[in-house]
């Protein structure tokens, strides 16, 4: 009997919490009370159960419940039916964690290219990866191009679309990645320096499957998903069926799920396909708990199963002067996505990113060296 | 220039929610600090303004901020992230409200069949609806359909499958669905009772599209859809394009997002394609405020651009000897999903659930009676 392990937080009063982890399992697997389960087979084989309740505050518990994997269907939409179908309408219930078994594992997709990969496609391995975005979105395809180039030729590894950039009339999606994917082309014939253009592809699942191709055929070689914003269902399957490149997903709308986020961006954007994962960094305009942002790093490149690792890409306000003490905190294995702050006087987009691109490769020599 | 009035409500000081109101409005538009955007056109038409900000607690404030049309590409993914995407990352931020512009409403599927239209299908337009649940998850394809059979004889409208049932190996979509549907057609030529099947149908787009496509060669005449499960883009796109039955929305998963349940589940499910939503009642084992609730049902029905109003389904542990108290919080046009209630006696499933439907006819006359 396979089963999944999940870890649900409760804020409920001690005296209840028995009854609430035993109304939970019930609830995300037979959805009856135990006394209308009539068949012994169900009861024993098919209904949740309590293998654990630990206290973590005054009124606050970690409840270990096991979900038969028998019940997931083999497929995602039902996977989160199962984790947090019901349960996410008790507002006093949080899902942190997530213990699959292996022949569950073994149905998820996981990064194709992984942190190494995705490196591959870069031709970086042994330093931080650099990343800055194209915004803000109301520019048009010209200027946004013009700034695709500055940065490509600036020595940016990757220069990803803003997550707002979708197909508005504005920058309507076909001409805006054509004419940004050349920018990196004639960057790379100036410069010698070949950045990664990443498209954002956003939209309904058939609109999505069609601007994939037209990124590919425009010659992109990564591509920006938000998992959550796309539906963690046609974010997978998306990635299975018609994506060629790397992945980085976005955290767009995944901070409204009630997922603890190392949970949701670390592992399970991970498990679903994505190469690397952006997500809010603790210095930053998020700021999530520095621990938070450690986990979720942590788990993006964890073992698990024959899952490849993610790349752990920590964003969301980063400045140009304290990017040491990021690569401090997160290790060389990462890349770094330092937005607006580049884009601060539009005159000196380029001087800033050369400026970026140097202050990573100093302070990732300055650390191998204290290590050495 | 067309906008849309956001609100959110925000955890903050009295002293900081003008600036917190500020860095919303940048973060769903432009996602740069106002120095940065250095375009006038982008300044005035695209960045978000703040409109409006009322005290709603002691550290508690509603937020309005119009955001542009433009930024939304037309598209649900698109929208879902310029009213939610990187705002949804700070913890202290909840979506509450949006007012949609005629020129998006229109853009809007909404319900096709609407509660009128939904109504016509089952039959009935005078008196709350009935609805039963097949379940628990495990059951063989025979038991389910043997339940289906027994739920339709006794008189109920609609018979739903529990939206934990997918695709599992102990009951295969297909065969389940075509012996349940075969169920309800047998008790239709025994008792002359129509009763409409609804699958639940769950699962990756693709995948989703071709159960749909199964159910409707099997005759279901209606089916069971979680959109926050598929993900909002992916169930509006399948409602639009392949779905030609009424749309029972499920709320499971929908809990985990930090959007206010009456906006989610009575407008924006409603606004994508749900004929009927089904939503936890205030007095069941979900227990949301009742004002919540009624507000929930109001934005199913209220006048939205031209969309159809949907039908307004409360659940989630309704018991079989308060449904006066409910019909009369609710008003007549609402469907009653009876679920646990009725499966409690395995022996007694027919008679509980010939109660159920007595039970919504005496209290829906006595009602009325009342009224006249």
């Amino acid at each position: 009997m396979s089963r999944v392990t999940v870890t649900y937080r409760v804020s409920v009063r001690p005296a209840d919490v028995a009854a609430v982890a035993e109304g939970i399992a019930l609830e995300q697997s037979v959805e009856l009370p135990a006394s209308a389960v009539h068949d012994a087979e169900i009861k024993a084989n098919i209904a949740g159960r309590v293998t654990g309740i630990r206290q973590h505050g005054e009124e606050l518990f970690d409840v270990d419940i096991e979900l038969a994997t028998a019940t997931m269907g083999g497929n995602v939409a039902q996977t989160i039916n199962m984790l947090f179908g019901n349960s996410s309408l008790h507002a006093h219930v949080e899902l942190v964690d997530v213990r699959f078994p292996e022949d569950l594992l073994a149905t998820l997709t996981g990064p194709r290219f992984g942190a190494r990969g995705f490196r591959d496609v870069v031709g970086v391995q042994d330093r931080p990866l650099t990343c800055a975005a194209l915004k803000p979105q109301g520019m048009s395809v010209e200027s946004l191009a013009q700034l695709c180039e500055t940065l490509a030729r600036a020595g940016i590894d990757v220069v990803k679309d803003d997550h707002g950039l979708a197909d508005q009339t504005y920058s309507p999606f076909p001409p805006r990645v054509q004419a940004c994917q050349r920018a990196v082309d004639r960057a790379y014939a100036a410069s010698g320096h070949r950045a990664i253009y990443a498209p954002s592809v956003v939209g309904s699942p058939r609109r999505v499957a069609e601007q994939v191709r037209i990124a590919r055929d425009a010659g992109a070689r990564a591509l920006l998903l938000a998992p959550s914003l796309l539906g963690l269902p046609a974010f997978a399957e998306l990635v299975r069926d018609d994506v060629e490149v790397p992945v980085i997903a976005h955290p767009s709308f995944g901070g409204a799920t009630r997922i603890a986020h190392p949970l949701l961006m670390g592992t399970l954007y991970r498990a679903l396909g994505a190469d690397a994962v952006i997500f809010p960094h603790a210095s930053g305009r998020f700021a999530p708990p520095a621990s938070e942002c450690r986990e979720l790093a942590v788990r993006a490149c964890a073992p698990l199963g024959r899952l490849l690792p993610a790349l752990p890409v920590p964003a969301g306000g980063l400045q140009l002067d304290s990017l040491g003490e990021v690569i401090a905190f997160y290790g060389s294995d990462v890349m770094l996505l330092v937005g607006g702050s580049l884009l601060a006087d539009a005159a000196r987009v380029g001087e800033r990113a050369a400026r970026f691109v140097t202050a990573v490769v100093k302070a990732s020599l300055a650390r191998d060296e204290a290590r050495a």
